[in-house]
């Protein structure tokens, strides 16, 4: 358990030249989710921070919203016909009084998706269901140039990335750039709900005033993993999809791709970036500016 | 339905200074896919070639392997509370005398996940459950050199992925490197299992003698879909999960990553990559040379 990569032998091609030797990958397997015994979903993780993800989870599909609300994370034992404990089944019991989700195949079916139906009420859902409905206030401002900065202190802090290319990362981050935490996985939505799990387990939600920054694209399910864990900045290194311009559009959090070089897109949200430097009239945030 | 992209407003920051504009985005909308009237699954997808992805994912669980399995596919009409038709609903009806998978919470766990509950399992189900155990036999040969050209040809393909930056892609190429199909996703899953699923529609399973090329990572679920639909070579630009390799290496499906500028990483069934360029020795094949 806890590997986060694995070594297999390779057949290396360069320059038309073939060399067989040893290689790093990252390690993937699959984590069951149960809650208070049920089974719930099961995701493709690379291992490590396996409480937190379970954790993260279910603040994202908003069963969690509090430290208190759990009352204990295991391994379950006995998961595989043999009795041996894989590590790859994770319980999560709640503490008494927390509401239990009712758990059907259609209830399912939501869950392991993270969306709803269709996109309205898929927004819907999120808007009511968050535990922190107050995003839209939350008063931080990010100046752009400290926003610029951060996807080179995320791929700096990587190591894992660097030795295998295949990692998605999450990286947590004050308001002036401090990082505050990392988290690496074969998805980008497990190393995101490992990101809020481990807030969760130092009784640190909401992320009020925080930035999370993702290696990736920036997904429906992305955006709203940060809108139920109340991140009011959402930066990504790629594209948004239509459907997290919404979300983030409806929910007050602010969403920003493409960030390359201290250059970016905002997508909704863009009084929390001013704008500070060079080619910006005086005292005019962004999104003031002409075309 | 079926739009690709939409436009979204912008706050650009390029060089400090900052404009608004519209942007081309990625249209994200989540899709259930229905077995004979029962939800199965949900998928966050870019619209288009919708019936293609359910059959598509339908192959992937093994719940089809022929055009004839099918009996009809329908967009569900009244999927939403005021009855309209969102074309976010698709339900796959199988042909008379085709298995029914038993859709219970478990096994639906089981299905949207795509995995087991732990590798080994996982590994023995896809191996057991594949209706074209022949995998191992393909006696297809693709040469480095055709190999190396596809993702120059994949991306010229892509139109829009130039326009939005934020789509997968997977390009299905003859051995010859001609390309036979090209779909995108915002879900690297997705675009496969529309390849798939437009094979299954063309009579066209197993992909016997087929490469398939995503333009991403090869995660075990990429590998397991290509072994599902019978396809002997699985390249990705990026790299591998541990779990993809051991799935390869046991299925006989041939695995390469970091497939870039000609040069290659190949993880598994290398005997169907002959190299004829320089540096090898005269009737070398890939695997033989030295370190």
């Amino acid at each position: 358990m806890g590997r986060v990569t694995e070594r297999r032998r390779v057949v290396r091609v360069r320059g038309g030249a073939a060399g067989v030797r040893p290689d790093t990958l990252v390690a993937e397997e699959p984590l069951e989710i149960r809650l208070n015994g049920k089974p719930l979903a099961v995701t493709m993780r690379t291992p490590g921070d396996d409480f937190a993800l379970a954790v993260g989870f279910l603040v994202s599909e908003g069963v969690l919203g509090a430290t208190s609300d759990v009352r204990a994370v295991t391994y379950c034992e006995g998961a595989t016909e043999d009795g041996a404990n894989t590590y790859n089944v994770v319980n999560v019991q709640l503490a008494p009084g927390v509401p239990v989700p009712d758990i059907t195949l259609e209830r399912n079916v939501y869950t392991t998706s993270s969306c709803g139906l269709c996109g309205k009420a898929s927004l819907d859902a999120v808007r009511t269901a968050s535990r922190f409905p107050g995003l839209a206030d939350d008063p931080v401002r990010v100046p752009a140039e400290v926003l610029g900065a951060l996807p080179d202190r995320l791929r700096e802090a990587q190591k894992v990335f660097d030795r295998t290319g295949g990692l998605h990362a999450a990286g947590l981050f004050s308001a002036e750039g401090e990082l505050l935490d990392l988290r690496e996985d074969v998805g980008r939505h497990n190393a995101v709900d490992k990101i809020v799990g481990r807030a969760l387990q130092a009784g640190r939600l909401p992320l009020a005033g925080a930035v999370l920054l993702v290696s990736g694209r920036a997904s429906f399910e992305l955006a709203q993993k940060a809108v139920m864990a109340g991140v009011p900045v959402l930066a990504a290194v790629s594209a948004p999809s239509s459907l997290a311009v919404d979300l983030a559009l409806e929910t007050g959090l602010t969403l920003v791709g493409f960030l390359r070089g201290g250059d970016m897109n905002i997508y909704a949200g863009e009084h929390r970036i001013p704008l500070n430097g060079a080619g910006a009239e005086p005292g005019a945030g962004v999104g003031h500016g002409g075309a």
